[in-house]
């Protein structure tokens, strides 16, 4: 007779119901349910794992809407909100996984997930970093930098690049990419302390608070006598506008996210777009989840650059499950510094 | 000693003084002057021509503003405006035109124009198709066509194109390569008589008038249920934000103009940007000045097509250089039919 595993107690963040508007910490509940620490027979397919670290995202917060025509889907009110973590597989009726292996990819804010859908779940292979690493600048969001850089921008040396939301896990990267490459590089934050970051830790050449700036265009105008040749697009509406205008003969904006937008009923208008025409701009917006087949190909770029000292990485860690809802809002304030993490448990 | 040609009077339309808001007739007046049918001594490159057939353009009345920082300069009040036009050379001081040729290229709106920079002026060899299809079709707005299609679009068999401002010098021909290559092409316009040409005169699969859909959005959904592969945009605002969440994964924007724009002191904002990133579009802004050394690749393509039936084309003729700026203004209430051509003067 085979051994049934014991049933443990399991915090879950659970969205209440759909938001409309801004989300709120109180959109969301702890909950503690109960659960087997073993997958019901015949779950083929299916991983059980013990959650370690979450990844904060602003695209969650489009998800808590009812969303018809989106590339995410709505979270289920009622149910625990799901991103991308780090976790432990406890049990597996997949056959690329076994109990034991280390796993990124998406799966539930709660201690422990059984993930159904292993498809974008990756083996964790290289534990000589910071497991919590794969919550970002080795899981989707480093994807993201590196693919929007490399796959969207056509970089080539010497490149003027602009980065919004410089500070956060993707920019960081993308503007450390651009320097590797001998771009000049400038970011925007809307803090103090992440200008000085984005300047004293990442190599920025330049960083701005665009919240102390009036007038966005001629702050651009200012970093950018010569013009924009690239820009790593992560706000969207005003700031967008005012780089329009200031982007270069034949340059590219790669759209990578629009946080500035989301929690509007009614985006922003962009007036600019004529520039498009006579600057000759490209405009691509790309999803991460398209390149996943060059993963390991930027793992072999990216862990020599980590344990080289080369690539730069920081993160804003939130302790324990009760910390995630508050985390995730202040995405939105500019709260955190660095890619925001939710430490669920070190093991 | 040499003999002094004669000389005559020339007729010119003069813009009065730089307009602001939307143009009209009376922003540009007819006036005669005189000119000598001869380039002065020591006149290098310049030529001297005399003009037989002049083109219509949305973008020539930004021209009539004072510009800033466009990829067009504004016309100088107190002068004649300039445009596309085909002429016969009287006289040259460059060593590639000799005096009797025939040209297309930038050149006043006057009778005799005297062009200095001939660098964007073509000799006109293929004399047996019409020579006002040099101010159209096989000049500026057939290369606009053949390069934002063939070079921006990344057509292929069985995509779905959608053209707005369809019956337009470019749209037209924008929509008879793609039914060559085997797309499902629908177009937009403005009268039911345009719409008729599209469908029984240039072959799209569907047309319909803008003015009479309520819901663009839901228009084009009409026509594109799976949504659309390639946007020739030639309108912005609106038209743009309905098209956007039109498109399809991974689909294809060629901005070539936004004619609805151009005439208002703000252009306005577009929403739907986010789509970008949801359906993964590339949206390319291009001027057909960069592509000018595909010229002869492009008439050894279309010459074929014109002279075989197999590309139509309307073109729209005033007669008379003093029809020349109604016909101008009449672009944006869509007075024509087709490409707007003024006669000068048929030799």
């Amino acid at each position: 007779m085979e051994v049934v595993e014991e049933e443990v107690s399991n915090k879950q963040i659970i969205l209440k119901e759909y938001v409309s508007g801004f989300p709120k910490e109180s959109d969301m509940v702890v909950k503690t349910g109960t659960i087997h620490l073993q997958l019901p027979e015949g779950s083929k397919n299916a991983i059980l794992v013990k959650n370690l670290y979450l990844s904060c995202d602003p695209y969650m917060c489009r998800r808590m809407r009812k969303l018809e025509d989106s590339y995410v889907e709505s979270f289920t009110p009622g149910s625990p909100i799901t991103g991308f973590g780090v976790a432990r597989v406890l049990d597996s009726g997949h056959p690329n996984f076994k109990k034991g292996d280390l796993i990124w990819g998406r799966t539930g804010w709660e201690e422990y997930s059984i993930v159904t859908e292993p498809a974008n779940v990756f083996k964790i292979q290289n534990t000589d970093v910071p497991l919590s690493y794969y919550t970002g600048i080795l899981g989707m969001h480093g994807m993201t930098a590196y693919v929007g850089f490399y796959e969207i921008c056509s970089p080539k040396q010497g490149d003027y690049v602009f980065i919004s939301a410089a500070s956060g896990a993707v920019g960081q990267l993308v503007g450390q990419f651009a320097k590797l490459l001998g771009c000049y590089v400038v970011g925007s934050a809307g803090t103090k302390e992440k200008v000085d970051l984005l300047k004293n830790k990442f190599g920025f050449d330049e960083a701005f608070n665009y919240k102390e700036e009036k007038d966005l265009e001629a702050a651009l105008k200012r970093y950018f006598p010569n013009g924009i040749d690239i820009y790593f697009e992560n706000v969207g509406g005003k700031m967008l506008d005012a780089v329009l205008v200031n982007m270069r003969l034949h340059s590219r904006i790669a759209v990578c996210g629009m946080i500035s937008q989301y929690n509007l009923e009614r985006p922003e208008g962009v007036h600019n777009l004529f520039c498009l025409i006579t600057k000759r701009v490209r405009m691509e917006g790309f999803i991460v989840f398209d390149y996943y087949h060059l993963y390991p190909k930027f793992l072999e770029m990216i862990l020599p650059c980590i344990k080289g000292g080369k690539i730069t990485y920081v993160e804003d860690v939130a302790e324990g499950l009760e910390s995630a809802p508050a985390a995730l809002i202040g995405l939105f304030s500019g709260r955190n510094v660095g890619k925001q993490v939710v430490v669920v448990a070190r093991e």
